[in-house]
């Protein structure tokens, strides 16, 4: 098992120095968003997931949850239960909250500084809150005010958590598809019947009540996604006015044998004419739902995120330590019986890949997640509608993208070891198996792919995208004087005019053929994920280089967006000649004779 | 689980039409391959991998092997010693050994057509008779005539199995880091005393003896690779008139808890003054070592092509039947409640993928053995040092990309079936941990990549590149005049051209700069695997074109083919740009300053 160093130090040079996260929460007018106190937070952060979360991880992946068949129970890893307690204990669970509703009211991108933190440590257990996290926004923006009080407050306090409960065994992507039916009764509850499957922490020990946010469809709804309505169904009934009553008629039915994440338990969930309340309108619960789903993906993306780090983190000791071989242009260290990996060219490859997509992601997320707090707290329209299209924009390639090179980036942190990743007391095939359902949970890449160019690009005109390209534009023409900076900003310029280029060519061929949007759109996020990060690379290195940092930081930096320009942005080259051959390659051969 | 359907028709296609490997077997003078009697071994192999081996490797997952901590006995899953049984009596373990030790001389690439299926339907299984083979091979050509009638002829009647003995736990890729000792004995035998991990097969229940290669030093043997000697040490000990006696002092220790490959044992072997007896020369080790060593990397490369189309057969047969939402050009399955998910474009990028690297691999890899075929049996010198040296050109891009394909194979695969993917049940993810030991044993990626650029490029002159330029030259040639063909021979041709120039470019700076070598190495793996592809599925299109196969056949290979061209091959364009960035942006940054 390897250990875990929260990357305090590039946290705050992402977050305040390179997004100048301080200046936008006073200009949103922040109070709690002190940064001596964020400075101390961070360091409570990285201490707690250092110590309590990271030495649970291969525990949890270990022992796994058990069901108990007969009561429906499920008992969590060894320790689970007393490190959420702890996380309770230290206030984590309200950290961004509203005061009002006992929250302490910090900026959600500074929660997503926090929230790095807690998947590099211990993936598993931080699906727990992110669920939890989930369900506060969608109570928080489309509950009813007793609803708030009656739910919301013991989430956000820690006493009880929440789920998302959407998928069905025969709809995943398609929740058109849903067949839980909820019926009006008496005294204005409904009751909810129907089988819910892949319901991460539909059932645990942390806490005496759990909260189903649960996808459901009225007796006379529409057909389709126009016919689903959201509701509380919590676990424990409880009444309007909070007093908490007897067991629901929801009950955990099985739980999955997964590849990863052990430690979070996957329930199958059955609805037994459960009792629950309706949240918002009747049919618009996919509202609702997207205000759950839009944080979650961006907190799945940090689940990426985490997971590049660590296993980053993971592979560089063992480079440094492991003796193998001798450097081809000659041994480095002759007194010992070979050279550590970490001379060898395509070690670095391998490390430099995974470092320079872990701080580039680092920079990408923790915008996006600015971007959040502007629509939440701005008192300016024009600010929040901009923020909002931005946010649009960035947010399938923030989940998709980070999701992806988690599992690129646990590959190679694996590939370093060896034989010895393959073994699991190294720790380094957990990652690898954990990283795996983080490019399908909260929707597949395929998912948001379509959502990036069919609904951000073509149904929306490509308002969010637009204003990316704008603040590219401006950091060029802003730094296009300095010759230190020209090696990455004539590139990044030159990459960005191709991008538009590219999008206004695959938009032009959609409007004839609708499959272009398909065809393209895979290869579409990629190539727009490795130009987004290329724009904070350059930014990074500016930052850097105007700051007062010691020479081996801004080497650091420097070097490592150089390996950034020179070997992973080329790969837009590839994507961009996939997407240019168009749908034919893909739509020409029958389905019936794809068999070998 | 999915079930396997072993794909005898492409096999068909593949050796005997594209490669033409009767006319081979012909000249070759291969009494055994009568083409009636291979149509009928390939339909019993299908059968017995079908029916008896791909039932099991769920269980075996799941069962993994277990040791007797006090007996250092291991025992294997459920059935797979009784499959193992069948295996020996259907004749399978002498299906490539020569006559006079007990074989049916079969060509080695008709071998190589069986594994893939073995490979396919259960991996952990076929690594006991792979690592037999391995054995084989060496003991075939190293071994003294007694040590072939005392140990070869049991191996290859399946009596005993072989392991091969390398890995120390300081030493992986680096073999001149080994410590074992052997020492002389009075009666002309060795004591072999040290520890060896990573031991595939190192201990079972298959068979009553078990035939351990060793490599381990003599006491006056220089340092390094150069005083490396291999060593046969029975698990029982057998005299030198084949007489079986008392248990030998070699003994299991532990086994691995592994990412996959459970049914696959990986044993630490104690030698505590283990009688052995030396194979060949003194300090002449790593020659045999590299005979069975080049064995198992084709072999390890038909692991990969067995992974990759197997996981195809259970995306392609998930995505014809599950529904989930509407093709974005209308649905076409409006009577049913979604469409099915082949007819979204990306699901079809990604099964395309799988099934064009499947087919293209396995001509790449049927290819190649039929050079083992002709090295071992051709009279004539110079024909077989052209197949030796053709042969040691495709061996690290058949391994290393097989291999690498087999893992994002996996991935697609498993990413169709979405959340279902990542529950064992549907065995999606089993091939997906199963594939992931396949880019790192018998030699990494990384090993691979320093093999073909360094030695087989750099140190041979690219002796047996250029046998291989000439193939496609010769092939574009002879099909220039094909208007149906242009499309495929006007981009190999370029193609072709493009690599060796950057091969010429990438020799030359690495004659100033060693770490060229390695900085370029992966990359251009990557490179040579795409353009050999490319130039396997012009061949088949040619083949298909040309020969009295059904239109359906015909239009399946051509649009396969065309998706290759249009949607693989270009990844060559980001492969080259990484590679021309050369060694600064690897080399650049120090060692200490790779945290973040």
């Amino acid at each position: 098992m390897t250990a875990y160093t929260a990357p305090v130090r590039d946290i705050k040079f992402a977050l305040f120095d390179v997004i100048e996260a301080e200046k936008l929460y006073k200009h949103l007018g922040i109070a709690s968003a002190d940064r001596e106190l964020m400075d101390a937070v961070l360091e409570e952060a990285a201490k707690f997931t250092q110590s309590v979360l990271a030495p649970l991880n291969a525990i949890g992946d270990d022992h796994g949850c058990v069901l108990d068949k007969n009561t429906g129970a499920v008992t969590t890893p060894p320790g689970f239960k007393e490190a959420y307690q702890q996380f309770v204990e230290g206030g984590w669970t309200g950290l961004t909250a509203p005061e009002a509703m006992g929250g302490q009211a910090l900026p959600e991108s500074f929660g997503a500084a926090a929230k790095e933190m807690i998947d590099a440590a211990n993936l598993s257990w931080g699906n727990y809150p992110l669920l939890s996290h989930g369900a506060t926004e969608a109570l928080k923006h489309h509950g009813e005010d007793w609803q708030k009080e009656v739910f919301l407050k013991p989430i956000i306090a820690g006493r009880w958590t929440g789920t998302m409960c959407l998928t069905e065994s025969h709809c995943g992507s398609d929740l058109g598809l849903l067949k839980t039916r909820a019926e009006l009764k008496a005294d204005g509850s409904y009751a909810i019947t129907g089988t819910k499957i892949f319901i991460t922490g539909g059932e645990h020990d942390f806490t005496d009540n759990i909260i189903h946010l649960v996808l459901a469809r009225l007796p006379d709804a529409p057909a389709g996604v126009k016919g689903i309505s959201l509701f509380i169904v919590p676990k424990i009934k409880v009444s309007r006015e909070g007093v908490v009553g007897d067991r629901n008629a929801v009950r955990c039915g099985s739980i999955e044998h997964k590849m990863g994440i052990h430690g979070s338990v996957t329930c199958v969930m059955n609805f037994d004419g459960a009792e629950g309340y309706l949240i918002g309108q009747p049919n618009k619960g996919l509202n609702a739902m997207f205000t759950m789903m839009n944080t979650a993906r961006l907190a799945v993306g940090l689940q990426g995120l985490g997971l590049i780090d660590r296993s980053y983190q993971g592979a560089l000791q063992y480079a440094r330590d492991r003796l193998q071989m001798r450097s081809l242009s000659g041994a480095k260290f002759p007194d010992k019986p070979a050279d550590p990996l970490i001379v060898h060219p395509d070690i670095r490859r391998m490390l430099l890949t995974c470092k320079s997509l872990a701080e580039g992601s680092r920079m990408l997320a923790l915008h996006a997640t600015t971007l959040v707090d502007v629509l939440e707290r701005s008192g300016d329209d024009e600010e929040r509608k901009a923020a909002d299209e931005l946010l649009g924009f960035l947010t399938p390639i923030t989940k998709a993208l980070l999701t992806e090179w988690a599992n690129e980036c646990t590959y190679h942190a694996l590939q370093v070891f060896g034989g010895h990743g393959y073994i699991a007391e190294t720790g380094m095939e957990q990652f690898a198996r954990d990283a795996r359902i983080t490019t399908i949970y909260e929707g597949t890449t395929q998912i948001q792919a379509l959502d990036l160019l069919g609904r951000k690009i073509m149904q929306l005109q490509g308002a969010g995208m637009r204003r990316f390209l704008a603040m590219i534009q401006a950091f060029c023409e802003a730094n296009a004087t300095k010759p230190e900076l020209t090696e990455f900003i004539l590139p990044l310029a030159e990459v960005t005019r191709q991008w538009g280029e590219l999008t206004m060519e695959v938009g032009k061929k959609a409007m004839s053929n609708a499959d272009e949007v398909g065809a393209a759109s895979v290869d579409y996020l990629f190539y727009s994920g490795y130009v987004s990060l290329a724009y904070w690379w350059a930014r990074a290195v500016a930052t850097a280089n105007a700051g007062d940092y010691p020479e081996d930081f801004k080497t650091m930096k420097r070097e490592t967006a150089r390996f950034y320009f020179a070997r992973i942005l080329p790969r837009i080259h590839s994507h961009a000649a996939a997407m240019r051959s168009g749908t034919a390659p893909l739509m020409a051969l029958d389905a019936a004779l794809f068999d070998s």
